[in-house]
C-alpha cells in the first residue's frame, strides 16, 4: 500500500539525549521531568473505558490548574451561552476597552477526547489573560458518544452564532493541537458553506493529517515527552471510521488556493506534531496564503505548558499577529 | 560544566524509520538512498590528512555537478576579481535587465572545508541560475591552512570591495550551511565595523552556534542523511581554537538589538541544524528583527539537493523575500 515499506527504512540507534542548556531553566526543568505518565489507552470499542479515562485525565488537569489558580483568575467576567444545544463560555477581561469588539474563538485542545466541560472554561480563561481579548470557548461534542462530525458541527454552529453577533474582521479562530485541527477545518467548512471567513487563523501545534503519515509523528516518537507514540489512538476514535483525508479531518489536504485568512502556525522542534505543523505552513504558502511560522527550540507537543518564558515569547508572537491582521476597530468607525 | 550532565538524560529506543510519503517521489528518493557514505575524519593536528580529504571531496563534488550539467551552465557571464588578494567570481545572467543593479553576495557552504576554488564558481552559478540575479561568489580561505578569522576576513574584505560599486540597499547577503554561519557574521561585523548593512540576508539551515549545544545535534543525528553525527569535526578545525562563543563564530550569541536586516531562514525536519535554524529566528524575532522561517517536511540539512520539487519552492520563497525587502530600483532614482 505505502510505497515506502518497500524500501529500507533508516536504523537509528538506541540514544541518550540529554537536556539541552539552549532553553530557559523552566523550560529545562519540564523536559527533565522525562516522558509525561499515561496509562493504556483502552480498545477502540471499550467506550466505557474511554469515558473512565477521558474522566480521570480531565479531573486530573483540571485539579493541577486549579491548584496553580488558573482555573478561575480575578478580572475576566463569565457568561454561559446555548446555541443549538451547543454550550458556549464566553470570558470577558473586565477592563477591556469597550470599544474593543474582537472575539478570539477558542477551540480546546485534548486529542479530541479530553478538554471538555469545565476544563473548556478553564482553557478559555487562560487564553483570555495571555491576550487580553473577549473568549468564546466551545464545549464541543466529543467521543466515545460523538465521533466525527459532531465536534465542528458544534464548532459551526457556534461561530454561526458569533457572526449574528460580531463581524467577521473582528473573529479570531484559534486552539492548539486537536483545537488547532478543528480551527482549520471550522475555516475550511465555513468558506465552502459560504459565510464569510474569519480575519485571522492561529494554529498552534495543530494535527493537520490524521492518517499519521507526517514524519516527525516517526522521528519525534520519543523525543516528544507529552505526545505519547501511540498519540494515533484517539485520533481513530475521533474519525470513527471517516475518511482521514477529508479536510474537515485532516486540513493539509484541503485546497488554500479558495481563501484562507492569515494564519499564525507554531510547534516545536522535539514535537511529534512538527511535520503536522510545517506541512500545512507550505500548503498554506503554496497557496499565496499569509502563513507565518514559528518553532521553538526542544518544545515537545503543546510547548512548555505555559510555565516557561518560552511560552511568552509565543503569546507575544500571537498577539502581534493578531494586532496586525484584526486591529480593534472603534465600533460604528469600519 | 553543563549544569544538564547532573539529569538523567532521555532514553530514546532503536528505530527504523521508514521513507515517508509526505514528501515528492524525488525527495523520496533521495531518503531512500540512506545515509550518505562519508570517510573518517582526520585527527584535528593532522593537516595533511584534511588537506587530502578536502580534495577528495571537493573533486568527488564538481564531478557530480559536472556530470549533471551544472558546473558550466549557458547564459551567464563570468568574470574573476581579486580584492586585497580575495578571489571573487562575478557571475551575471546574459539577459539580466541591464537596470537590476542588484547583487547577491553568496558565501558557499561546505563545512568551512569544501566549496572552495572551481567549486564554490559552481555553487556561485546555481545561484545565479535559481534566483537570476548577479552574483558575487568568494572564494574565501579556509582551514586546515586557514581557520578562522581568515575565512571571515575575506567575506568582509569582499563586501567592502561590493559597497564600493553597489548601494547597500542593492544588496543580498547568504549563503547554505557554513555559508549561512559567514553571511550572518559578516553581517555582524560590518554593522560593529560601521559599513552599511545589506538589505536582506538569506540564511540557509545556518550554523549558529558551534559549540553544538543545539537540541536537535542530538535529536537529529541519525535521522539526518546527509550530516554525519561528527558533524562538529570540521567546526572546531575552522574555530580553531577560538572561543565558540564569539557571535563572529557562532552567530547565535550576537546583539541583534543593534540592527540586523531582514532575514530569511529555512530548514527541516530532518536537519541536525534545525536548532540552530530556529535559534537563530527566535533571537531575531525577539529584537524585532523582520525573520522569516521556514521548514520543509523531512528535509535533512541542505535539504534535497536541488532535485526535489521541495527545492523549487524554498527558491520561489527566496526571490519573493528579495523582490519584498529588495526590489529592482532603476539606477539614478533612488
Amino acid at each position: 500500500m505505502n510505497p515506502s515499506d518497500e524500501r529500507p527504512g533508516l536504523e537509528v540507534p538506541a540514544r541518550v539525549i540529554p537536556v539541552p542548556t539552549t532553553i530557559s531553566p523552566e523550560a529545562q526543568a519540564m523536559l527533565a521531568l522525562g516522558p509525561m505518565p499515561a496509562p493504556e489507552y483502552p480498545a477502540l470499542d471499550d467506550a466505557e473505558g474511554w469515558r473512565r479515562m477521558i474522566a480521570a485525565t480531565d479531573q486530573a488537569m483540571l485539579s493541577m490548574w486549579t491548584d496553580a489558580g488558573m482555573a478561575s483568575p480575578d478580572g475576566f467576567e463569565f457568561e454561559e451561552l446555548t446555541f443549538d444545544g451547543v454550550r458556549v463560555f464566553v470570558i470577558t477581561p473586565d477592563d477591556l476597552d469597550p470599544n474593543d469588539g474582537r472575539v478570539y474563538l477558542d477551540i480546546h485542545g485534548g486529542a479530541f477526547i479530553v478538554g471538555g466541560g469545565d476544563l473548556c472554561r478553564v482553557i478559555g480563561a487562560m487564553t483570555a489573560a495571555k491576550l487580553h481579548m473577549r473568549v468564546w470557548t466551545v464545549d464541543y461534542r466529543m467521543p466515545p458518544d460523538h465521533p466525527f462530525p459532531a465536534g465542528l458541527d458544534d464548532c459551526v454552529a457556534a461561530y454561526r452564532a458569533l457572526l449574528e453577533r460580531n463581524r467577521p474582521e473582528e473573529i479570531v479562530v484559534g486552539g492548539t493541537s486537536a483545537g488547532g485541527t478543528l480551527s482549520a477545518a471550522l475555516v475550511l467548512r465555513a468558506r465552502d458553506e459560504g459565510l464569510p471567513m474569519p480575519a485571522v487563523a492561529i494554529l498552534l501545534t495543530p494535527g493537520t493529517d490524521l492518517t499519521q503519515a507526517s514524519d516527525s509523528f516517526r522521528t519525534n516518537a520519543g523525543v516528544d515527552t507529552i505526545l505519547r507514540p501511540d498519540a494515533g489512538e484517539p485520533l481513530l476514535l475521533y474519525a470513527g471510521g471517516h475518511d482521514l483525508r477529508d479536510p474537515y479531518v485532516s486540513p493539509v489536504y484541503g485546497d488554500f488556493s479558495l481563501g484562507f485568512p492569515p494564519t499564525l502556525l507554531a510547534s516545536g522542534t522535539r514535537d511529534m506534531l512538527l511535520s503536522d505543523t510545517v506541512r500545512l505552513h507550505r500548503a498554506l504558502r503554496a497557496a499565496g496564503v499569509d502563513a507565518e511560522l514559528h518553532v521553538f527550540e526542544a518544545a515537545p507537543h503543546g510547548f512548555f505548558r505555559g510555565q516557561a518564558p518560552e511560552d511568552r515569547e509565543l503569546d507575544r508572537e500571537v498577539a502581534a499577529f493578531i494586532a496586525r491582521h484584526c486591529p480593534m476597530v472603534v465600533t460604528g468607525s469600519g
